[in-house]
C-alpha cells in the first residue's frame, strides 16, 4: 500500500524551551530522544512513513542552523529534500515554500502529508492507515484533509476543528467529516462546551493535500505569503542555492497555516483518528510515554529513587542521581546543567529560561 | 596568654554518612569546608587554637587511610604529632592512646585539650579565652573539665551533663561548676526535664586534663583499655613505628570515653561555655551556619534559585543548578553524584548510603 504520489513534509523548525535543558537553542526538542526508544521525535516522524514512502520523497524544512545536526538524523534524505529557512516565520511561509517546491520536483498532482517533527504517534500500523486513508481522500476530493484528535479533557492549549454532522467513512473505516470551521485556543468555558458537543476535535497540525490544492488556497487567502516565495522556490529547485530565499523570507508576514489558510478554505475534511496522539507539551507528558515504576516514577539513566513518588528523573550525564523523600519532582541532569522543580509546573522552566538569558548565561540555553 | 603546657589532641577519626555525597567514606565530615570560609572542620578545628598553641604542640589520631588527607590539611604538623589508628575503636581508645603518647613526649604535667574534629565553634576569641581558663582549672584543681553547652532545645541526641548546685568562676568570669553525673541521649520526657532544671548541659565530647590525671582514671576505670596500650604508644613514641599498635588495637574493647571514664570519674568540673557551637550533625546545620538569601535559601556555587524557598543548594560540579519552585529541598551536586532529598530528614541521606551499598554502588560512597 504504497500510494504512488505521497511526499511526506517535516516541518523541522521548532524552537522551544520547555524541555530545557534537555533541549536548547540549538538542539529542540524535535531532536530529542522523548520516548526513550533511541530514535529522536524527528526521525521517528520519517521512520513511521517508512512503509508507505521512500526516503526520496520525504522533505524537510528547517533553520538553517540545524543544518548539521538534520543531515546526521536523517541521513537517508537527499541533500536537495532539506530546505533551510533563513529565521522562522511560523508555519504559513513553511508550508507554502515546501508545497511550491514539492510541486516543482514532483509535479502539483502530488499528494503532500505535512507533518510537525515534535510529536509522538503511535501505533506505527495505526498512523500508516490512517495516512494512506487520508492521502487517498485528498486525492479523491481536492479536500485539504486534517487528522482530528478526540479531545480527552477540555485543553485551553490545542486548537480545535470544527466538524459539520454527516459522517463517511474512509477507506479503512474511520470517520471522516466536513470542516465547519478551524478555532483557535479557547477559553476553559468554551472548550468545556466543544467536549461537551462531541463535534470538536483537536488540531494536531496534521495536513494531507494536493499540492496543486493548497497553492490554490495559499494564492486565494494569503497571496502575499506565497508569491514572493514562488521565484525562491524555483530557484532552489533549479540551483540548491538559498540567496534568493534568505532576501525574500524575512519579508515574508509571519503566521499560521492555520490563520492563513484553514480558517478560511472552503473545502477541508477531517479524520478522526484512531492511533495515539501527544503534542509533548512539557517533561509532564513523559508520564504517558514512559515506563512507570511502582511508585509511578519514571527514571531514564543510573538513578536511585528512595521513597520518591510520581517523579521524573532524567540522569543523562552519566553521574548518579539520588532523589528521595519527594513527590512530583523533576530532575534533569546533563552535562552542564541541573533542573530540579515540580513536574507539574512547565510554566516555571519559561521562567528560568528567561532568567538565565537575562542573567547572561546563555551557553546553557 | 599561651598557657606553657597546654597539647590539644584532636580526635580526627570520625566517619558519617549524613553529609553523603560531599563526605565520603575516604572524605569524612571533618575534611569538608561546611561554614563556606575556605578551611575544612579540621583546619579550623587546628587554626582556632593558634593563638594558645604552636603546630608543633597539636596532636592528631584519625585512621591510616586518612594519612595523606591529614598531612594535606594540617602541613605544619611535625609528622611525628600524627597517630593513625588501624581501626576505628570509639573514642576511649584514642584517649587512651594519645594521652599516653604525649605524657611520654610532653611530659605527664602537660595538660591536654581533647577536641572532636568536626565540629564548629565561635567566634574564636571566645573559644581561646575558654580554654585558657579551662586549662588554668585543669591545672589548678586536678580536675577533667569539660565545656558545657546550654541547651537551646530538649534534644535527644546528644549526652548530658549533670551539674552540682554551687557556681564557681573561671579567670575569665565564666560559671564553673562540679559535675554529678554524665548521662546519655535521654529521651524525649528525660531531656525535658534537663531543660527545664536548668543544671544539664550538652555534652560537646571536649575534655581537657592534666595528662596524669587521665591516665590515672583509665588505669582505675578502663585498665583493659590502657594497659594494652602502654607499650604501643611507647614503641611509636621511640621509633614511630605502628606494628605494635597494629597488633594490639583490635583486640581493645569499644568504648566511649564518656562511658569509660567520665561516667566514672570523680572529679569532673563543667565550665558553661559562652562560644556558639554547633555539632553540625547533618546538611540542615547550614541554614544556622551560612548566608541565607531573602527567600531563606543557603546557596553555594552557580545556582540560580527560581521561587524556591527555604532550600539547600550546593552546586559543587561547577555545572549550573536550577533549583525552581521548591521549598526546603536540600540539592548537592558533586562531580559524581546528585543528591535531591527534603533538607530537614537527614535519615532519608543514611538509608540512602545503606541502599547505594546494597546495590553494589560502592563507587559514589
Amino acid at each position: 500500500m504504497k500510494p504512488d504520489n505521497l511526499r511526506i513534509v517535516i516541518l523541522a523548525g521548532g524552537s522551544g524551551t520547555r524541555f530545557w535543558p534537555l533541549s536548547r537553542t540549538n538542539f529542540p526538542k524535535q531532536f530529542l530522544d522523548v520516548e526513550g526508544r533511541g530514535e529522536s521525535l524527528l526521525r521517528g516522524t520519517l521512520t513511521r512513513n517508512f512503509p508507505l514512502v521512500d526516503a526520496s520523497r520525504v522533505f524537510v524544512i528547517a533553520g538553517e542552523k540545524y543544518r548539521d545536526a538534520l543531515a546526521k538524523e536523517l541521513p537517508e534524505l537527499p541533500p536537495a529534500n532539506f530546505i533551510f529557512e533563513p529565521m522562522g516565520r511560523d508555519t504559513a511561509p513553511a508550508v507554502a515554500l515546501l508545497t511550491l517546491y514539492v510541486a516543482l520536483k514532483e509535479g502539483p498532482e502530488s499528494i503532500v502529508a505535512i507533518l510537525p517533527a515534535d510529536h509522538v504517534i503511535s501505533p506505527r500500523e495505526k498512523w500508516q492507515s490512517a495516512l494512506a486513508d487520508a492521502a487517498r481522500l485528498a486525492e479523491e476530493s481536492s479536500a485539504i484533509v486534517t487528522f482530528g484528535i478526540a479531545p480527552t479533557f477540555p485543553s485551553t492549549q490545542f486548537g480545535y476543528i470544527e466538524s459539520k454532522p454527516g459522517e463517511a467513512k474512509t477507506s479503512s473505516g474511520l470517520s471522516a467529516f466536513d470542516v465547519s470551521a478551524f478555532r483557535e485556543k479557547p477559553d476553559k468555558a468554551t472548550a468545556e462546551k466543544y467536549v461537551a458537543g462531541k463535534r470538536h476535535f483537536w488540531n494536531a497540525g496534521i495536513f494531507i493535500f494536493r499540492a496543486k490544492t493548497m497553492l490554490d488556497e495559499l494564492r486565494n487567502n494569503a497571496a502575499d505569503i506565497i508569491e514572493p516565495l514562488e521565484a525562491a522556490a524555483e530557484a532552489y529547485a533549479k540551483t540548491g542555492g538559498l540567496e534568493m530565499l534568505r532576501e525574500v523570507f524575512p519579508t515574508i508576514r509571519k503566521t499560521s497555516i492555520d490563520y492563513a489558510v484553514m480558517e478560511k478554505a472552503r473545502n477541508i475534511k477531517v479524520i478522526a483518528s484512531d492511533f495515539a496522539w501527544d503534542d509533548v507539551g512539557a517533561f509532564d507528558a513523559l508520564r504517558g510515554l514512559r515506563e512507570r515504576d511502582e511508585a509511578g516514577n519514571v527514571v531514564e539513566g543510573p538513578a536511585l529513587l528512595h521513597k520518591a513518588t510520581d517523579s521524573i528523573v532524567l540522569a543523562k550525564s552519566g553521574r548518579k542521581v539520588i532523589l528521595a523523600g519527594l513527590d512530583g519532582v523533576l530532575c534533569v541532569d546533563t552535562g552542564d546543567a541541573l533542573l530540579v522543580a515540580p513536574a507539574d509546573k512547565p510554566e516555571l522552566i519559561k521562567e528560568i529560561a528567561l532568567r538565565l538569558k537575562s542573567e547572561g548565561c546563555e551557553e546553557v540555553l
